[in-house]
């Protein structure tokens, strides 16, 4: 995975270095006596995610904060892939939460601005940003929990189904779904795996078509999510789900996680460039287009 | 696919052609405004199947209406292959409802006449309509929805599988299910990775080595069909579910429906003339025409 | 399978040969008529496994009998595929119902004693001999039933799964599960295949990292048992189960099990001396020592 060169090209051309408040002398702090009163946390955060890491429990918090909606822009998708690398390669990290600061929206899904109106080598870069991340997340050696506290369409919906386990907050209003259908455009095939080792065939093959938004109640009825609870106590369920997960020695959970993963991942990995090449030639059509605008038309209106 | 030669071979020796009463100016009348007092609606039908397509729907009701039990003769399949081909071909057909005219059942799966005491000539001719058949229907561009107003065993049971959605009548009386392993038959590969797409892998296991008949209630409980209603219910449910899925754009709902069954279509595509050529072995073996007479016995017993 | 000459080895080395208290008259018996007041049964038995054959029913009961656990070791599983290679190749045998005479315990799973502390020539022999009972069992051309009268951890879940049909005792203390996970080990691939063909890929994504346990109603909920009936009824029920199975011509039922089974067969069958590498490369590593040590301590201190 070259990642690395494009997300060093993000950064810089971006500005936006991620902030580390780790202290220098840190690595060389004891791991014990763990549960100090206040636990020992490294954190850092950049304009679009804040990350805190208990070192006591090994677990680290990741909440998006991008509003209005936590959508998945290019730098978003950058920032998420540099905070995902940096904690797979913090030894004191094992697992990490997901959630939101924004109130009702988990995420947003992939930032149709960055579809629609831009040049070819821009969709490239955007889609080799999208792939990155998923390949980040999905093939984690990390235990990774979604805490799902607001709507989670589309790409939001592909970052839950790529997590090791789905709480999403009792709330009928809130919904879950790879909706893409419902925009003129497809779930690319990797979304497609993903959902169907979630759900399984039927279901992904009806909810893709139909591009649903399943709420909440039903989310968890088809297997989307793996349990709902009041959206007050999700984080403690989240954190008392992870020191479950934690209690399993790393090294079989993260053998036995792979082997279940790897033909998907790999599936992409051998076909990432053609991949890319279809999106590039999808996006650019000049129906695709006029769907997307639309749609971005529909927004504003709604919002107004 | 190669099977428009067929076909044709198929209706210039059957001397059916299938009546088509679509008035000549049709093509041009234009297709706004639709819901007139008499919707505009094409129709066509022959010895086996009647069709008609409501243009301002979009929708076209296909019926089976060939006594005793719909059972799925050469004839009955190249008619069906031709009905399909016609719709998928009318721009103004975006979806197809399948049922039944006969009380009771909707189709009785394939037909043993055809695979009993003829020559291999025929066997081979019989099983590549079986296959075409199949092939347009899982593979259609357009909406299907199976209307299961009756029993349907074996081939009746994939026709329903091989649907986007199946809502089946709230009869107990009426099963359905692929029991080709009763009759001491096997249901070839694509009829198996038909259903294991639809049940799952555990469920599609043990019913198709049980060769099971499930009832109405059992199979929503299977996931084998989608909804039960009351019987006098079905068409209209049919056409709400079919509204719903012409609700999104033709072209993603399309994209989707391919890349969720091509691994399966091209399976049999890849292995066509070979999976013909296991037919005819099998069905040739004296031991299997000798089960074949059995049954036709028993079933003709049943009904005097 | 080139498991005979194992097998041979393992007798010739052991000295245990099977015992086979079948008269010489019996292959000319006539088969009718059946259900004589006493049904004429064969038997054999060795220290491990005792089997009995109900020639009027075709219907084999294999109980093990290993104390302390039934725990798999190279003799234990030698023996089981002999038992399995004489009731295969056996014409009166149609199906076997396997239980335990253990209170409490199917079977622990594979025997910790044969991974630790051995030479790489063991645990390649143990190894080889762990894959020839699976490919016996799972491609067993008989119906197999499971009556799971016990806990049936790991190797001992993997029989329960790679048989036909899976009863448990009504009893929450009994748990099953492939928790190799819970011993730092991982399920080799075929153990995943096998989970995954009965559960699905995320029941068994999750289970498989967790190292999950089920209690007998949660194995139930997870389609990881097909029923639970109270224990005294439990081979009752096995063998209601298996008439019905046996209702079904052989050959077509034997044909569409290898159709659903021949692919994961088939994966380890190509990949065999290259799974036996990596288990030996595996099991030798000192850390894995290190933990089944462990693990091994505390069951020793649980015991005592």
């Amino acid at each position: 995975m070259a990642a690395a060169p494009i997300l060093a090209r993000r950064i810089a051309r971006s500005g936006v270095l991620p902030l580390c408040c780790r202290p220098p002398s840190w690595d060389r702090a004891p791991r014990q006596p763990p549960r100090l009163p206040l636990a020992p946390c490294r954190a850092f955060s950049n304009n679009k995610i804040q990350v805190e890491l208990d070192e006591s429990s090994g677990v680290a918090m990741m909440k998006f904060k991008s509003p209005p909606v936590n959508s998945l822009s290019l730098d978003f998708l950058t920032e998420f892939s540099i905070s995902l690398e940096k904690l797979e390669n913090d030894r004191a990290c094992r697992g990490v939460i997901i959630t939101s600061t924004i109130p009702k929206i988990f995420s947003s899904g992939l930032d149709i601005m960055e579809m629609c109106g831009k040049n070819m080598e821009h969709y490239g870069e955007f889609w080799r940003a999208v792939q990155e991340m998923w390949l980040r997340l999905y093939g984690s050696n990390m235990v990774t929990v979604a805490a799902v506290n607001g709507s989670s369409p589309a790409g939001g919906c592909l970052i839950a189904l790529s997590c090791d386990y789905r709480i999403m907050a009792e709330n009928p209003k809130f919904s879950i779904g790879l909706n893409e259908a419902q925009l003129g455009i497809v779930a690319p095939f990797w979304f497609k795996d993903t959902f169907v080792n979630v759900v399984g065939h039927r279901i992904a093959e009806r909810s893709l078509q139909l591009g649903s938004l399943h709420p909440a109640p039903e989310a968890l009825k088809l297997g989307l999510v793996d349990e709902l609870v009041p959206e007050e106590k999700l984080l403690e369920k989240a954190s008392a789900v992870m020191a479950r997960w934690l209690a399993l020695p790393d090294h079989a959970r993260q053998l036995t996680k792979s082997m279940m993963r790897k033909a998907v991942l790999d599936h992409l990995v051998a076909h990432r460039e053609e991949d890319i090449k279809n999106f590039i030639n999808f996006i650019s059509k000049e129906s695709i287009q006029k769907s997307l605008r639309m749609y971005m038309e529909m927004l504003k209106k709604k919002k107004s």
